[in-house]
Parts: structure tokens; C-alpha cells; sequence
């Protein structure tokens, strides 16, 4: 998927809401505990009920992981749902890889030619040659840890030489490895007001903004600083909408929630003459 | 496994190699291919040749995720070979994780919980939170990426704030995260001059050194510059040890090789009269 149908799913949907499916097996609801793959079936109601209302989905691979082989297995049927079921959606590996040339090029391998992902997210601290390999598909992106939603982000991201800070660094040097059309940026939620200073540096690239809703970011806020005349913004939202309820309507709930979203994101985006 | 225990098995064994198990399927002798989980089948042929001049087995992560849950199995299938028969081997997830704390929590559990890994390598740039989940599990480790083998390290693990670079930040201000008994740092042998002003920052740390063999490290630098009074090295060697051949007699050719890496080692160590 390119830039292009990326921003015209955003216009047809008036929403850049990415769903992020952070499915722990422990909070699910119990009523599903008895399927063959609860997590599966968690996932796919969770898409079914809220895909009208998100352009993109970010399953986060730790939790699927830690339940080894059998969890890798949810992983991949629920990529493949989501691309067969609703080709237009944007679904990013939410992985955080990263290594050495050859390494890179496996977990390239496995997130972008064996799964159907449109994205992965990628780590920055070894450089170049680890990002390249992701870089190689068509249609396929990067997403680059810049700024992150944590506490953790200040220890080293901060760390500033000659005026520029690691952040800023990664995304200057970076912008050389990739274009616009194959690379978007994490920039946590928690830190909106950054926005400005990072639109300075990349005023066309997507952001895939995390941290609105259990980790506290204002919607209102990131739309307001990191919204380009493409909107430019994938804002991602897991917690607050999946595991809004726990009873056998979780997933009207959810859906319910990622309308309220949606429909906010509609405002913004009406108010940047964009719709 | 604790520090002492580590020490004492390098010791006994004379040695203080790390193999990497970087398995790839189109590397292995085509012979094994015939074989249900041919991957598997050559690493418990190279653990087993190798085992007697080793100390430690890293697989590399990305190579079994790129064959999806079925790679995970062979994954899960070797750290148990490992522990199950060879109790005293230290098994490290080269996995490079790293993510905020609910989510890095939920990758402690899938190599150090529900895997017998003793120890998995995280990627530091997103600080504090994003690590010491792995750090509380007893007698496991974390491996954090200080300066990497590959070119991209000079990206920006030399970004220098006030005279300090990138990769010394990460040692000094991660020691507060552990102790030397449950955080060691990757340091590239490419970089082996770096040691020394490295071991001034962490005498006491071990070091999981890779980029030995293909990658062009030279045993004689890292062990000149980096062995401390405990020896505090892991040397790890891969496509230089099991890909050394691919007849039927591969584990027998891996074998050999580990052995004069061994015989090397037992050198340096005799030197510094820890042997």
C-alpha cells in the first residue's frame, strides 16, 4: 500500500485510527476461553466490529509470542483475516526488530513475505545497515522508533549533540535511507508538543503515533502538531478499545469506542479542510 | 546460571566460546533436509560435536522466526535440547527485544518463562522501563547492545553529548538497571580497540563479544583488550563454526573448528593465569 491509498483510505473512512491488538489471553473475556484459539476469535471480532471506523491494525508481537509457537500461529492467521477479509486496512507488525544485515533480512522475511504485514516496526540503534533490509519490498514500509511514549525515552533519545537531540538524529540520517512512500516515524503521544519540532525536520512523512488513551497522549493535542496536508498521522489506540468491556458484548463496546475516536478524528480532519 | 558458575565453566572447559546457531535452511547439508525439522537436526548435530570446546549457544533469533510457528518450534526444540542435555551450557535468545514495560514484560516471558533461555540480548534505545522487565527473573540475563559489528553502529552509537558517545552512556547509565551478575553488554569484535576505553567504564561486566570469524574480529585483540580477572568474555562464533562444511561429516568439521578456537582461548586464558 502506498502513501497515496493510505490517505485516501483516511478521507473514505474520515478516521487515521490504528486499532493496536495488544490481545493478552488474561484480560480477553472469559466467554471466549472455551474456543480453540480464543485469541484468534478475539481478534477477529475485535476487526469485525471496529474496521469501519480504523485504517489501520497493529498487532504488537510480544503478546503473541509469549505463547511460543501456538501464539505465532494466532499471529499469522490474524494477519492473514485482516488482509483477506479487508484488503484496504494498513496492518503493521508492531515488532521492534532489528539487527545486523543478514539478521534484518530474516525478520524482513518473516514479517513482509511470509506474513502479509504492510509494515514493520524497526529499531534504530544499529544503524543503516539493519533498516535497509526491511526497506527492499514494494509497497512495504518501515516504521523507525524515533520518539518513544515511555519514561525510558528520556535516558538516551534526549541525549543531545551539538544541539541535536538523538531523536532528531535518527530521523535526519534516516530520511536518507528510505522515501516518504516506504517510511513513517514512531512519536509517542505522551510527548505532542514534540510534534512541532519533528514537523520541522520531516513535514511529509507518516507518523504512527502510540500512547493516546491508557498511556495518557491527547488526540487533540498530536492532531493539532502533527497533522499534515496529508494528514500524515496514524494514531494508534489498543487498551482503550479492546479491552473496554469484558462481558460478551466486548466487542459492540469496542466498536462503540473506536467511533468516539473516529468520529473526534473526523473534526480534525473537517477543520484541516482535508475531508 | 550465576556469574561464578559462568566463570567456573569456562575454567573447567578452557574456553570461553559462544556458538551462534544462525541455522539457515538454505546453508544446512542437504542431506538433512529429508529430515522432519532438518533445522533442528543440525543443531543438535553441532551442539553435540561442539559442546566439549563451548561455554555458551546463541541462536539468532530471526532465523527461526522467519519459518513462522514452525521455526518457533525448532526454536523451542534446541533451548530444550540444550538444557535438557547439557545443563551447564549458558543459552542466550539473540533476539534483540526491547519495547515499554508491559509489552518487553510480555517478551521476558516468552524466552526466560516459557523458554529455558538463561539469557536474551535487548536493544537499549528505549531506556530503562523497556529493559528491567528482563531483569527479574533469578539467575537469567540480560545482554544489552552496547557498540555493535556492523557499519550502522557508526550511525549513532558515536553520537558524542559532552565529550560521552552514545555506547558509553548506555554502559554507564544501565548499570544502575542491574548488577554484573545479571547484565552483560554486546560489544562487536570489528571494535575490539574500543575495549579498552570500555573496560574502563565496566571492568567487571561480561561481554558477549560477536563479530569474530566472517565478520573479520580478531580473537587475539578482544581477548587482549577485554579479558578481565574473571575472564568476563563470551567469544561468539557462527557461520565460521557451522557452516564450516556441508558434507555428511559437517558436525564433525564444526567440531574441529570450535576446537582450535578452544585451543586459542585456553592460550589467552593461561596467559593471564586464570587457567
Amino acid at each position: 500500500m502506498d502513501y497515496s491509498e493510505i490517505f485516501e483510505n483516511i478521507r473514505r473512512k474520515k478516521s487515521y485510527l490504528c486499532v493496536g491488538l495488544d490481545s493478552e489471553i488474561e484480560k480477553i473475556p472469559a466467554s471466549l476461553l472455551k474456543e480453540k484459539d480464543p485469541v484468534f476469535q478475539f481478534n477477529k471480532r475485535i476487526i469485525d466490529a471496529t474496521q469501519k471506523y480504523a485504517i489501520a491494525y497493529k498487532p504488537n508481537v510480544a503478546f503473541y509470542e509469549c505463547y511460543g509457537s501456538k501464539g505465532w500461529t494466532t499471529l499469522e492467521r490474524t494477519v492473514e483475516y485482516l488482509k483477506e477479509n479487508h484488503p484496504d486496512i494498513f496492518v503493521i507488525a508492531d515488532a521492534k526488530r532489528g539487527d545486523i544485515g543478514n539478521t534484518s533480512k530474516m525478520y524482513a522475511k518473516a514479517f513482509l513475505e511470509n506474513m502479509p504485514f504492510d509494515a514493520i516496526t524497526v529499531a534504530p540503534y544499529m544503524g543503516e545497515d539493519s533498516v535497509t533490509p526491511f526497506l527492499s519490498y514494494n509497497d512495504k514500509w518501515v516504521v523507525l522508533l524515533a520518539l518513544t511514549s515511555n519514561k525510558g525515552a528520556d535516558d538516551f533519545q534526549y541525549h543531545d549533540e551539538d544541539g541535536i537531540r538523538l531523536f532528531e538524529r535518527v530521523l535526519t540520517v534516516s530520511q536518507k535511507w528510505g522515501t516518504t512512500n516506504n517510511m513513517m516515524y514512531v512519536v509517542g503521544a505522551t510527548r505532542a508538543e514534540m510534534l512541532k519540532d519533528i514537523r520541522r525536520l520531516i513535514p511529509d512523512h507518516f507518523l504512527l503515533v502510540p500512547g493516546v488513551g491508557a498511556q495518557g497522549g491527547s488526540l487533540e493535542e498530536v492532531s493539532k502538531y502533527g497533522m499534515n496536508g496529508k494528514c500524515g498521522l496514524l494514531v494508534n489506540s489498543s487498551r482503550g478499545i479492546i479491552f473496554a468491556d469484558d462481558s460478551v458484548k466486548f466487542d459492540m463496546v469496542a466498536g462503540e469506542k473506536a467511533h468516539e475516536i473516529q468520529l473526534e478524528m473526523e473534526k480534525y480532519l473537517s477543520e484541516k479542510n482535508l475531508i
